[in-house]
């Protein structure tokens, strides 16, 4: 067991500050990462303030790592000191139920184990993130990191990338595909990407006309303004996939009826009570509402080299660990284009 | 055009009366049937009483109609007087957008002509149903009724037993397959049938103990009581699909448990505001919610030559026109096993 510095919420309402905490041994099957750069997300909020009720104190959040090996474990063959490595939302799952034998291991019918706030069984206690200087990580959950691309920008692909990767890429989307991104965000910023870079007719659906100009930037062919009535009936009908990346619950008959028939709209966002929704705007077309979270290990490799050959990475602001709790209250007032990613030599310093 | 007796509802607040009303004569692509049967849906009240708030009176209901060729038009080869024929929900459609050429004309781009309350292009004014005589219809949507299983308990199937075939048969259901119906009425008691007999492992899902007995006789192999929390989690995620009957707006969570990853629900009853759902309920598990209405003209021979093969007809009471008012009442509380058809024969008395 070692050490390590990280950056810690102690309570509900308490501010993040620094704390040590302990990282196990390398284990025959661990890689030991030292952490470069980690993105913000949403959920860290939702978690480090207890949002979600099932917070376990002190919460290290952090789950978009991006770092190199320092060490590996003796039955650990493919990665090796110096690789550049990254670790998402797991660390750990059962490996041996349907959805983790089909590279699902979000759906692990045991529950994934989350890379922070999950159960930790090695060391007892709960898992920690990656505000902090280093992880010991299960190989099956370490993913290699093109080394071609900005890598401090790499970082949120661990998280926002995935979780609209694995769905465009699940509904099979591409050319000749009329696909809609609704919210421009974190998720969204990366939806109009992947959209864009596979292929498919990209449409920004938003209500801030100001994003027009930012969307087309990110590589959407036309900006829907939501608010505007007319804009939305002179494209109704007409989307074959919609990605709804609004984080809260909300009124999604307007976007229904943007689906042609045997159309889905998939929610990677609201993990909340949405508005009701009218059951003839399903029925009349037989459309779909589908909802989908983050992505497996192999698809995730998958977005990872995708990546690398195309170029593709998140548009991230850069802070040191102080900035955390400033950057917190931006991200709330979603005040950052489009995630923050926390440089880990300023803990290093700290 | 010929002078033909109906029975029709003049207003909101009107019984179902006799009524004279024209159909056209018959043109080189139609059909002319004398109409033996003719099933009585839950939609004919919500369009008799203007509950829809789209009526158009006089309203003549009915599209679950069965009856005999008389007479066809110069162009027709595949029928002949004497056919034993029904017709369903549509008598046209636009026949050249891409659901028509899928056949699909239930989600025509220009909006299918309903066979009531539609708006008529031959005669003008509105389309009339089944409660009637005859019926002159083009022969793109008359379809061909088995002769060898019980011809006044076949009428449904043009609505109930279609509504429910098209979505077990889109989301390819079958052997090894965990199938849960919700709700046993004219929809539910067809969806149980057709799951069974396309050897799915088939659930009643139900509020009512009551009905177990039943379900079990029209071919469920399980009964699951919704409203008992024990059960329900019991069988929480273990569905691969679900059809859901339920014809008024209620609360999907409960049941969205149910279903496995990656599974679906399809609504075909409640074509009105849901209860709010939760987005957590969805995206852990990647399930699905899409709706289903009727179903296409091919799709709708191949259910009914399937329950001539496999002497599948609907459970029906029958009754004399003069009774329909009676009957309405009884449908509106649930009180009928599980479908009333008339006996046509009691028009031409009265």
């Amino acid at each position: 067991m070692s050490e390590v510095h990280a950056y810690a919420a102690q309570s509900a309402d308490a501010d993040l500050k620094p704390f040590d905490i302990q990282r196990r041994e390398v284990l025959p099957d661990d890689v030991k990462i030292d952490i470069l750069y980690c993105g913000v997300c949403h959920s860290d909020i939702h978690v480090a303030r207890n949002e979600w009720g099932n917070s376990m104190y002190p919460v290290v959040p952090g789950h978009e790592i991006v770092g190199r090996v320092t060490e590996v474990g003796d039955n650990v063959s493919d990665f090796k000191e110096g690789d550049l490595v990254g670790v998402g939302c797991m660390v750990d799952s059962c490996q041996t139920c349907d959805s983790c034998k089909d590279g699902l291991e979000q759906y692990c019918e045991e529950g994934a184990v989350m890379t922070y706030n999950g159960p930790d069984e090695h060391l007892g206690g709960h898992t920690f993130g990656g505000y902090s200087g280093q992880v010991v990580v299960d190989r099956e959950f370490v993913l290699n990191i093109p080394e071609n691309i900005d890598t401090k920008a790499t970082a949120p692909l661990l998280c926002a990338g995935i979780t609209t990767w694995s769905p465009l890429r699940h509904w099979e989307v591409g050319e000749g595909d009329k696909v809609g991104i609704i919210g421009l965000g974190g998720l969204g910023h990366m939806g109009v990407k992947f959209a864009h870079a596979l292929g498919a007719e990209t449409v920004m659906i938003t209500r801030s006309p100001e994003k027009a100009k930012d969307a087309k930037r990110l590589g959407a062919d036309d900006v829907l303004i939501s608010t505007d009535p007319e804009q939305m009936e002179e494209h109704a009908g007409s989307f074959d996939f919609l990605l709804n990346t609004i984080p809260v619950g909300h009124d999604m008959n307007p976007y229904i009826n943007l689906l042609g028939r045997d159309a889905t709209m998939v929610l990677v966002g609201a993990i909340e009570p949405l508005e009701p929704m009218h059951g003839g705007g399903l029925i009349m077309g037989r459309k779909r509402v589908a909802g989908s979270v983050i992505g497996g290990i192999p698809e995730t490799q998958e977005m990872l080299d995708f990546c690398g050959e195309h170029g593709i990475t998140c548009d991230v602001e850069m802070i040191d660990i102080e900035e955390i709790n400033e950057a917190y209250e931006r991200v709330v007032n979603s005040d950052v284009k489009y995630r923050f990613v926390i440089d880990m030599d300023s803990l290093k310093e700290s």
